[in-house]
């Protein structure tokens, strides 16, 4: 799986890349995933619109569990989707899906960490392992 | 208000302790905040129980959203409550009220991360300020 994670926010505290980082390390064993940082919306028109299964984040979307995220990247790998992008920052974009980590709004960074966080315990999960790095 | 926030984990990644005591001094205007960490869930009991609001914070518990947990506060504050304790990483307490961040479950330290930034963003709303540094 290739997942890139579209972050529309112009600052991002360094304490947050620092999680990220982290979490990058931590998911290298299990696929590929790369913040990207952009300043402005417009940008997300780079996204190849054809092969990339776009989800976005918000605070409004669907809410769901560990073990449903977890459930949906399994489905998505079975099904041959290996290019997934989340977005993060921005409202009215093209996507196949919007997701809500929690109703409440949050810091941006806040939300690519526990993102991050969320799919490196999806793969723990899908692979049977303990929670812990 | 004085906020205490217990978290029961042996270990807390360093970018999120970072997280924290940046919120802590961005919070200093408004309330009193301290983060504890304790290895056992014993260690609540000595919480000043009759003096103490005390809140759970569970994957399971009622989901509010930013505005209803800076009304929340706010309520607390003009009924006297002065003293809150939020719990994070307990499972059975004694509480007077179970609130959950995100149905997800997720690293402590990243839900402590998750509440004091969301301290500080209802101290924002209740005083009508923007949300920024």
């Amino acid at each position: 799986m290739n997942f890139k994670v579209y972050l529309v926010a112009s600052k991002i505290d360094k304490f947050y890349m620092e999680a990220i980082k982290e979490y990058e390390k931590r998911l290298s064993r299990y696929c590929k995933i790369q913040l990207i940082q952009i300043k402005n919306q417009s940008h997300l028109s780079k996204i190849n619109q054809n092969r990339t299964y776009k989800i976005l984040i918000l605070s409004k979307g669907q809410q769901i569990s560990s073990e449903e995220l977890a459930d949906k990247i399994n489905s998505l790998a079975i099904s041959g989707k290996s290019d997934i992008a989340f977005i993060i920052g921005a409202e009215k974009v093209a996507q196949e899906e919007i997701l809500s980590i929690s109703p409440m709004e949050m810091d941006l960074g806040l939300t690519a960490t526990i993102l991050f966080e969320q799919i490196y315990r999806s793969y723990r999960i899908i692979n049977n392992e303990p929670y812990h790095k």
